[in-house]
C-alpha cells in the first residue's frame, strides 16, 4: 500500500510525533500566565517561533501561528486589504491559487472590492509580465502561490515580487506546497504555509507579515499572536510543526533529487504506457515530488477507487470527484484535459520499488476502467454521412468524450460531429480531446434543447 | 507543586493523551478524500462528532469543531448576527462574559450594530428579569455564559433561555467553564465550548447551532465543518477532545461533590485565616471547583509570584497582572475588591492534602507580601484634623488603598480623607475597602491636578 497524496496531507514525520507527545506534558498551560507552567509554555512557544521563522526566512516577531493554512490565508488577505484600504480595494490573484485564496477574493468582491484574476499558460505558469500588468494604482494586495498544488508548476515569484515592489504593492506568497523544500524566495510581504503539508500535525498554519507591511487584523480583537490569530495557542502542535519543519528541511535537498527523478520517470512512463493520456504541468519548473496526468475515456472517480483497491492513494481534479461536479479550477485555467485526472504526490522516503509497482498496475487499471465503461473507440469503417449529432445530455464525464470518439470515424474527413452536453467538464475535455487526437475543435454554442453544442470537425 | 488554574487551561487528561497519540497514526489524512486513509479519517471524525454531540446534548449535524473556544465564539456570534440581520442589529450580552464575547460585541458596534450589556449583582449573577428586559424587537442575538470564568457564579441560563424563546431571540450559551461538569441546560440556540478547559488538547473548540437557528457564516466560504469553521480539521486533537470529554464526564458527579466541599473549605478558611480578605462570587450557585478572593493591601502580581515560588499556580484579576493595568472586567462589574485578587480552580483529582497545604501557606504568603509593601495600617492614636488629602497620584494598586488605610485614623469620626489617584483599580478598590472596613464612601470627582479624588468619611 502506498500513499501518494502528500500534497493533500502528509503523514506525520517521526520528529513531529516525538515533539508533539513531549509537548503534551510540557505545553498545555497558557503561555500568557505568570506561573511556572505558563512560563514553560511561553519558552516552548518562543523557541518554536524562532525555529519556524528561521525556516521561513523572517524575524520571529514577524511570524504568527494560525490554526491552519486556510485561516492564515483568510486572515492574511483580509488584514492586508484592510491595512491598505486607503490605497484602494483592488486585489490581484492568479487563477490557479488555492481555493482559500479564491474564496477570500470572492468574499472581497461581495464586500465591494475588485479582483483581477491573472491566467496561466497550458503548463499552469503565470507570466510575470502579465501579472505585473494587472497591478494598478488602487491595488491593495497581490497573491501568488510559490508552486501549484494540483500540477506542481513553480511560479515566477521573484519576478512578480520585483514588479510588486516597483508598484509599491505588497505580495502575499502562499508557500503551502513548497515549504518542505526550502526557504521561499525573498521579496514577499506576507507569507503563509500549512504544517500538515510538510509532515507536521494538523492544526497549525503560518502567517508571516514583514515589518513595514500595513496590516489591520479584521474581526474581534485578541491579544494572542500579535493580534493576528485569535484564540488559545495550539502549543503542542506548534512545537511539533516547528521541529518537523527543521527535520524535513534537513532531508529536503537529497529527497528533491531522488523524488525528482522518480517523478520524471512517472512522466515518461505514463505517456509511454497509458494510451491517450496527457501529462500536465511544467516538466522542469515544478515541485520535485508531484506529477499530474489525465486519461481520456476514463471516469476519474472510478479510477481513484480502482487505484485505492490496488493500494494507491492519489487524488484527482476530475469533475466527478468534486462535490460540485465541476473540474478543478486549475485544470480549467490551464485549458487541459480534466477527465481521468490523477495527481500523484510522493512522500519523502518513497522508494524506486513503490513507483515501479505503481507504474506496473497503472496501465491495466486504466484499461479496466475503460473496459467497464464499454469504451471501444475504434471508429466504424464506412462513414455514414457528412454531419452527425451526438446527444450526450444528462451524461457525465467521461461519457460525452467517449461518445464523440465512437462516432468521429462515422463522418468523412471535413465532416462534423456536434456533441450536445450539459456536463461542465465537456467544456474543457472536448477541446482537449481534439488537441490530443489531432481533430479540429470548431467552437461551442448554446443548444436550443438545453446544454451546449460542441462542434468538432474531422481532420484525419 | 500544585496547579490550581484549570479555569485557564487544564493539564491533558490521560484519556486525551492516549487518544491523541493513537489518532496521530490514524487521523492525519484529509477526511474529504475517497481513499482508505481519507475514509479512516472520516470515520474518526464522525465518531468524535457523535461523542461530542452526545455530551453537548445535540445532534451530530448541529455540531462543528473549531480551532478554539474563542474562534467558536467569534464565528458563532458573527454567523448568528448575520443570519438574523433582517430582524435587527441589536446584541445583548452580560457584562461578565468572556473577553472573546465582549470583543465580538465591540466589533459588532464598530460595524454599526448596537449592544446592551446587562450587569450583575455583587455575587456576579445576572438577574434573569433584567436580562429579559434588555431584549427588544430588533434584538438579533443574546449571549450568556453558563458560569463565570473568574468567580464561578452559575448564571440563570434556563430562565434567560425561556425569556429569549418568548421573544423569538436566539440565545448563545458560552459553556466553556461548565462543559466538564455536565450537559448544558437545554434552551440554547447556539452553544460554544473549549476542549483545553476540560482536559482535552488545545486546538479544539465546539460550536453547536440548533437546527432552525438562522445562521450565515461570515467571511470566505469553505466546505469543511458545515461551512462554519474554515480550514483542515485538526483531527487527532478532535478525537482526543471527544474521548476526554466522555472520560471527564464519567468522573464529574463524584468530583463535583468532592471538589465542591474543598472549595467550601477554602471559602471558609480564607475568610478566617487571612485578615482583610473578601471571598467573592456566589457561595452556592457556583462551579464546584472554583473560588476567588481578594486581599486588601496586597499587590496581586507579587502575591502570584510568591505563591508560584511556594509551588502554587493560580491566576488573578488584579490590575497589576493585566497587560492593560486595569482590573478584571468581571470584578469591576460586580463592584468588588480587585486588589490582591486570587482565583483558585482545582483540577479533578485535587486531594484534601493539596488544599490543606495551600491553606497552610496562604496566610503567611499574604502577610509576607504586605510586609514587603511596608503595610502598617494601625491608625495613629490622635487625630490630626478634621480633613486630610492623600496624594497617591502615579501610584499603582494596592498603594492608594494602603495610604488611605494608614491615615483614616488621623481624622476624627465624621472627618474625611480625599485620596487622589490616577490608578484604574482605585475606582473599584476604594469603595470596596470602605465596605469591608465599615467606612463611608462619599463619592469621586475629577481632581484638577489630574486623576480622580475619592472622598471617604470616617464612620468608626
Amino acid at each position: 500500500m502506498s500513499y501518494f497524496d502528500v500534497a493533500s496531507s502528509a503523514p506525520l514525520h517521526p520528529v513531529a510525533k516525538q515533539a508533539l507527545v513531549a509537548a503534551l506534558d510540557e505545553g498545555w498551560a497558557d503561555p500568557a500566565r505568570l506561573y511556572r507552567e505558563g512560563r514553560r509554555a511561553r519558552l516552548l512557544l518562543d523557541a518554536a517561533r524562532e525555529t519556524a521563522a528561521e525556516a521561513v526566512g523572517c524575524r520571529a516577531d514577524e511570524l504568527s501561528f494560525t490554526p491552519s493554512g486556510t485561516v492564515a490565508l483568510h486572515r492574511g488577505i483580509a488584514g492586508a486589504l484592510a491595512g491598505r484600504r486607503r490605497a484602494g480595494r483592488h486585489l490581484v490573484v492568479s487563477e490557479v491559487e488555492h481555493s482559500a485564496v479564491l474564496h477570500a477574493a470572492e468574499s472581497h468582491e461581495a464586500a465591494g472590492g475588485t479582483v483581477t484574476r491573472v491566467g496561466v499558460d497550458r503548463l499552469g505558469r503565470v507570466a510575470a509580465a502579465e501579472f505585473a500588468g494587472a497591478l494598478r494604482e488602487d491595488t491593495a494586495l497581490a497573491c501568488l502561490q510559490s508552486a501549484n498544488h494540483e500540477v506542481g508548476t513553480v511560479q515566477p515569484v521573484a519576478e512578480v515580487a520585483a514588479a510588486c515592489a516597483e508598484h509599491g504593492v505588497p505580495l502575499l506568497v502562499d508557500a503551502a506546497q513548497s515549504m518542505a523544500w526550502g526557504r521561499p524566495d525573498a521579496g514577499w510581504s506576507l507569507l503563509t504555509a500549512s504544517a500538515h503539508k510538510w509532515g507536521g500535525p494538523p492544526g497549525v498554519g503560518l502567517l508571516a507579515v514583514r515589518k513595514g507591511t500595513r496590516f489591520a487584523p479584521v474581526g474581534p480583537s485578541d491579544e494572542r499572536e500579535s493580534g493576528r490569530s485569535p484564540g488559545f495557542e495550539n502549543l503542542p502542535a506548534i512545537v511539533a510543526a516547528a521541529a518537523s519543519l527543521r527535520a524535513v528541511r534537513a532531508e529536503a535537498d537529497a529527497e528533491a533529487v531522488r523524488l525528482g527523478a522518480l517523478v520524471d520517470r512517472i512522466r515518461h512512463e505514463v505517456a509511454r504506457l497509458v494510451p491517450d493520456a496527457e501529462v500536465v504541468g511544467h516538466p522542469s519548473a515544478r515541485l520535485p515530488h508531484l506529477v499530474t496526468f489525465s486519461c481520456l475515456y476514463v471516469d476519474g472517480e472510478a479510477l481513484l477507487h480502482e487505484l485505492d483497491r490496488t493500494g494507491y492513494s492519489v487524488s484527482s481534479g476530475s469533475s466527478c470527484t468534486s462535490s460540485t461536479l465541476t473540474p478543478s479550477h486549475v485544470l480549467k485555467a490551464m485549458g487541459v484535459l480534466s477527465e481521468g485526472n490523477v495527481r500523484v504526490s510522493l512522500p519523502m522516503g518513497t522508494t524506486d520499488e513503490d513507483v515501479d509497482r505503481f507504474l506496473a498496475v497503472l496501465p491495466e487499471t486504466v484499461a479496466s476502467v475503460r473496459a467497464r465503461l464499454g469504451v471501444d473507440v475504434t471508429p466504424a469503417v464506412t462513414p455514414s454521412g457528412p454531419d452527425l449529432v451526438v446527444d450526450a445530455l444528462g451524461k457525465r464525464c467521461p461519457i460525452p468524450v467517449i461518445e464523440l470518439a465512437k462516432v468521429i470515424g462515422d463522418v468523412p474527413v471535413g465532416g462534423t460531429v456536434s456533441v450536445l452536453s450539459d456536463d461542465e467538464a465537456a467544456k474543457l475535455d472536448i477541446p482537449a480531446w481534439c488537441d490530443m487526437r489531432n481533430q479540429e475543435y470548431a467552437g461551442a454554442s448554446p443548444n436550443p434543447g438545453g446544454g451546449t453544442s460542441y462542434l468538432v470537425r474531422r481532420k484525419t
